[in-house]
């Protein structure tokens, strides 16, 4: 331990290495529920790749392992310390190396905040579509890692179809470079991709090329309210069947409109079963949120209100993003599960949550990217009473056994972490485990990588 | 040898093993020159998962090398054969199992043509992107394989971001089912992406579900001339830095221009120094060619034709598809070089690509997918000839290493197989090829895979 913390001072600034219990203890986990974690032997806060290089050159050395964090804002206990280990913290390798209106590329550093990326590249016209919820504290570096999702991705896709090229410091201190900064490039296997969701497993991301697009036109938002789940379905089906390309395609049920009334007094209307928000940036949003009105009415829609503005969409998804922090206040704590399913499949995805809410008598409000079949079934509960929390656990793995029997993922993207790690196993398949661990070997023969993670 | 044939019999029909040399020959490479190949022991054409499966452990069980095969249209030798190798085509297995509208997904085995797939998918007001120039040919096996891309990716990208999910035989025979048939899924490494642009080394794929998008309306083509390819490139930069998304945009020089005009009496401007061609499948295409051809004139173009209709549109994107085959026309044999470069460096690659012409006396025709800053540089010489033979492969080489120090990558869509094997090995640097001979080693244990490709 003194070994430990005398060796990475050799190469990192004294403020770059907290050892202090009480504060390092701030760093031991993310935001995930019912996932242990440890005591951190020390955090460090590299601010160059040479810094990053060191750690890992120390904990290869001395055989101790790291967690990679960014914000930790993570939902799945992947940045969670375990006992003595390195965190090493990206926050502060937090510069935008270069925006590139030509290429349509940015490159930067792992730190870098989500929404401060989407601003500077607003700037110059452009768009960097990746928005998970998190998107005013969450880094870059942190979203590769989980291959983080958001409200764009019916139209604009996650995390992954934006990351071409990686700087990525390996558990032995070398370095790796991997993609590309051009449009195309297959040169060999795709690394870049692997690193995609690793939370971290595989080796430490120091520079990221990402992908942008041009700024789109502003998006106008269509709220519709259904008499039942199933009916806004059918909507969402035949909206995506009819070739439409939503830039946002929403669900919430009863019981999150309830929450979201409880918190803002938005007025939202409480006898709707499900209310759907669709949203186009396209020339004309207003032809195509009429043409999806339409669509809505014929599958049952009872009301269905175009915005006329942009301050009236704003309106609309502000509901929409208060919906976990609402849910938040009806128990004492909560559980965000994250089953993504075939499209056709989201109705009886959402009926079978329901149903598992009424067999473990517990509240589960339920969002959904509905237009990627990507439910987030949020359990509340009182974490002070012990069935209660069981139950809640309960059911967190019922709804992945539904999800899975409807041939989805247990996870569209929040990641596996520690939350899930059986879960995956079941999904892979003993072949598919067998190679992921095969794979994450030849990265890190040591298992000095977030071990505990993933499998 | 002849244990070989006796145990492939044992799960094949006797209609699926060819061993008739003169038949067997016939599969012996695919359509890259300077590249090896060798007599195959046995020709197989499985219908089913269960027969590939059998090939396989029968190839495990004597350790006889194997190599997959589509429609052997590849430019870089990966589908060439090794002397008494298995040849593994997988042009029978031809189902389309599923197309799904609400999903936008679409099931198929990898003996696909990619023209029947895009064909069938469009009767259903559906689109597979990804369009090499050999797509009434290629099957979607060999374009998973080798990564292919064609005219439209610099709206729609490449193969790979149309790959969700695959089947795959291992080297051992075994089954592995990698990602989904969800719009999103981060469950484990993405194992998927590893075996697009794989070549096959990593494991044979037998089925593979495709992300599928609404059909564009149709688009419309403009046709500028340029005074040099520098201004032509110029017009690319400056569209793409004014957030255009032309769904073509693809460059042609004096050389190949010629070319065509001698093939098909096109009649195109043959004092023209560079022809730019753009294309719109938006809403409102004539105003965004208007919007472009105002670049264009800004850019330097002594003339800007905008297609009034899709007849016209069509006969000006003939002009492009013809280039290689008239190019084709010009010596005894040509090399079709892959290197794509930033958009930035787009001007300085074709002028050394000139340069290079030059310094080994060839003609080399330039056809670019100018807004992927993908050039195909054509070498065209007389394969009679050993003197201008080993000229055309020092040149071909000189393109590369051009390409790399504009920041560039070796391959943009073609692949490495055989042809840029020591290429990729720069490219990749020892780190890079070294972690990527590990995860090989994962996969394909025994190096039966499809051997000597790659690295």
């Amino acid at each position: 331990m003194r070994e430990l913390i005398e060796r990475l001072h050799e190469g990192l600034p004294t403020a770059a290495v907290l050892t202090d219990p009480d504060v390092t203890a701030s760093y031991a986990h993310d935001m995930a529920s019912f996932s242990e974690a440890g005591a951190p032997a020390v955090v460090v806060l590299p601010r160059t790749v040479e810094q990053v290089q060191h750690v890992m050159r120390t904990a290869t050395a001395l055989r101790v392992p790291v967690v990679p964090q960014g914000a930790r804002t993570g939902l799945s206990g992947a940045a969670n310390a375990s006992d003595g280990c390195i965190v090493l913290s990206l926050v502060r390798m937090d510069r935008i190396l270069e925006i590139d209106p030509v290429d349509r590329i940015a490159v930067v550093e792992p730190g870098v905040v989500n929404a401060v990326l989407s601003r500077a590249v607003a700037e110059q016209g452009l768009y960097y579509p990746p928005d998970p919820s998190s998107w005013e504290q969450c880094t870059i570096g942190g979203n590769i890692g989980t291959g983080a999702g958001g409200l764009c991705c019916v139209k604009y896709g996650v995390t992954a179809e934006y990351v071409l090229g990686l700087e990525v410091v390996l558990a032995d201190g070398r370095l790796l470079n991997t993609g590309r900064r051009t449009a195309k490039g297959v040169a060999g296997y795709d690394l870049t991709r692997l690193f995609v969701g690793a939370e971290g497993t595989l080796g430490i991301v120091v520079k990221a090329v990402l992908a942008l697009r041009p700024a789109p036109p502003r998006q106008l938002v269509l709220a519709a309210e259904f008499p039942s789940t199933a009916a806004a379905c059918a909507a969402v089906c035949e909206i995506m069947a009819r070739g439409h390309a939503p830039s946002l395609l929403e669900l919430m049920d009863t019981t999150t409109i309830r929450a979201v009334n409880d918190l803002a007094q938005m007025g939202l209307p409480e006898t709707t079963e499900a209310l759907l928000l669709a949203a186009f940036d396209t020339p004309d949003p207003a032809a195509d949120l009429a043409a999806v009105g339409e669509l809505c009415t014929a599958a049952g829609a009872t009301q269905v209100v175009p915005a006329d503005d942009a301050a009236e969409s704003e309106m609309l998804l502000q509901a929409r993003r208060l919906a976990l922090v609402a849910l938040e206040r009806v128990g004492t704590a909560t559980m965000i599960d994250d089953v993504c399913v075939p499209r056709a499949q989201l109705a009886p995805m959402i009926e079978g949550v329901a149903a598992i809410a009424r067999k473990y008598e517990l509240t589960i409000g339920m969002c959904a990217h509905a237009g990627d079949g990507n439910t987030h079934p949020i359990v509340c509960f009182d974490g002070a009473d012990a069935d209660e929390s069981a139950r809640a656990r309960e059911s967190f793995d019922e709804i992945m056994a539904l999800g899975l029997s409807l041939g989805g993922t247990i996870t569209g993207e929040h990641g596996v972490g520690l939350l899930k790690k059986e879960w995956l196993a079941r999904e892979l398949g003993p072949v598919g485990v067998e190679l992921q661990r095969g794979v994450r070997q030849v990265f890190d023969p040591l298992n000095l990588l977030n071990p505990g993670k993933l499998f």
